[in-house]
């Protein structure tokens, strides 16, 4: 994790941040703006965009035009705010900062913080649904892939098992990740080829890819947890310890973590460069600074 | 309210229950079962399954075979389970029995609530998009219709009114349940005749029955919590009250309230006789009912 930081697709993700801060949550009633508020002071808190950077990138290796993806990418940006106020909540991991601001329920309470994250996923999938353009049975595919990603067998069924800490084993911790942080970059990927209309074989190579991004991402994590400052993190350094939970660090020391992740990392770059055959710049550049961040 | 029990399309009622029945939340990681059980315990908890009935009905009222929406009417009950349940939970209305049993957070702990409530909102769309019939250009725009009923300018943006008490005017307090009851009771309605095919013109007219009969539950739901029993309801009577909610009860009194629901009741069968001439047996009872019930 010493490695000098590399270079990160920051053209991607200002694209990113314009555009999100164009969202606006209205309704008929005139006095929502309080939920509004709480969404959009969550969604535009910063942070790397990795999930619709992601699918901008991807949309560029696999010849689609990046501004065409932008309503795919915002709504997983939506749907990763979401997550994160709910695991924030104090039933859940109890954390009353996030990216150095209060998180949003210590901010707006916490029925609002509830709801908060209840309508960024409603707004999610309708911002898809309306927003993005693309054939309807492809369209349709790429919803598909999002909710399965997002529901028990994806980031809330992970969820679950981090909160029942029913995680006994190295491979429970690896399904556990893979649902909870890994099926949603996964979607990041395959959500954008859904689009394309990408052949089904090549959609399980890049797969491949975007579940060892997932494992990268979560096993520098856990380093970081151990290893980063309050300030660089937003949040406070070893809370995953005094959570009392199950990390790759704890399972496999400092030391084991960290060539876990250069193995990782090698892997996710070998995967890329079969399925990316003629390069993928902002890919490759993503998967590094996956591997080398150091917040 | 104290007209004697009119028929309710129990046949309906019970096809959505054995399908209810049958649906599983699995996830490939083998211990999410903690999850699965905390998701059908409220969702096989019972109750009248006034939204999937209302889609059955309106499917043989636009001459669509009911078998073939009752993936879309499950979703419709998977929504609405998962609305209840975050609507229990102990920073909003923190009510500890539903249909006479414990609410979820009391039962599963409030993490594993919460967690419910989002996972039933997401497999509602992973199974409306995986398991419902339909031309891909319906299916999404019914997928659309139900993102927008359920977000900011639907039932999360109604719920955010509610636990804001910003309904200072009775106006206020119409669009409060606009938005948290009667755009999901619409998108029963609705949903359907999109997959139906059904032209916009044709639409509009069955919102505005769809409308009436959102208004219509929510009077009744009013007047219930006041003259209802504990057991009738499920949940202690007079709750409302003691959350100093604003209702149409305490607006209008008890009175008041029952004439707007006679009016409401008699506008919603002249709508109905409108756009269903040849007539439509099972939404009248559903439109009777839900005027004269008891609990």
């Amino acid at each position: 994790m010493s490695a000098p930081a590399v270079a990160y697709p920051d053209h991607l993700r200002a694209r990113v941040d314009d555009y999100l801060r164009t969202l606006r949550f209205p309704s008929r009633a005139p006095r929502t703006d309080g939920l509004e508020d709480a969404m959009r002071y969550s969604l535009l808190a910063g942070g790397k965009r990795i999930r619709p950077v992601l699918a901008l990138a991807t949309a560029e290796a696999a010849g689609v035009d990046a501004p065409d993806v932008l309503a795919l990418a915002a709504s997983l940006e939506l749907i990763h705010t979401y997550s994160l106020i709910h695991d924030d909540l104090p039933a859940m991991d109890d954390d009353d900062l996030r990216r150095g601001r209060p998180t949003c329920h210590v901010k707006f309470g916490e029925d609002v913080a509830i709801l908060a994250g209840d309508a960024l996923y409603a707004e999610a999938f309708q911002h898809l649904l309306t927003a993005q353009p693309g054939e309807p049975a492809r369209l349709l595919a790429a919803a598909r892939e999002l909710a399965a990603a997002t529901g028990v067998d994806g980031m809330v069924g992970g969820q679950f098992l981090d909160v029942a800490g029913v995680s006994d084993t190295p491979e429970d911790l690896r399904r556990l990740h893979a649902l909870k942080t890994g099926r949603l970059i996964g979607a990041s990927v395959v959500c954008v080829l859904l689009l394309a209309g990408v052949d089904d074989e090549a959609v399980v190579r890049w797969r491949g890819f975007a579940g060892e991004l997932g494992v990268l991402f979560q096993i520098v994590d856990d380093i970081l947890d151990v290893t980063g400052t309050d300030e660089g993190l937003g949040k406070p350094q070893g809370s995953d310890e005094r959570h009392g939970k199950r990390t790759y660090v704890t399972e496999y020391g400092l030391q084991g973590a960290r060539s876990m992740a250069a193995e990782c990392h090698r892997a996710a770059r070998d995967t890329l460069s079969v399925v990316a055959p003629a390069g993928a710049t902002e890919l490759e550049q993503i998967t590094d600074f996956i591997f080398t961040r150091t917040s």
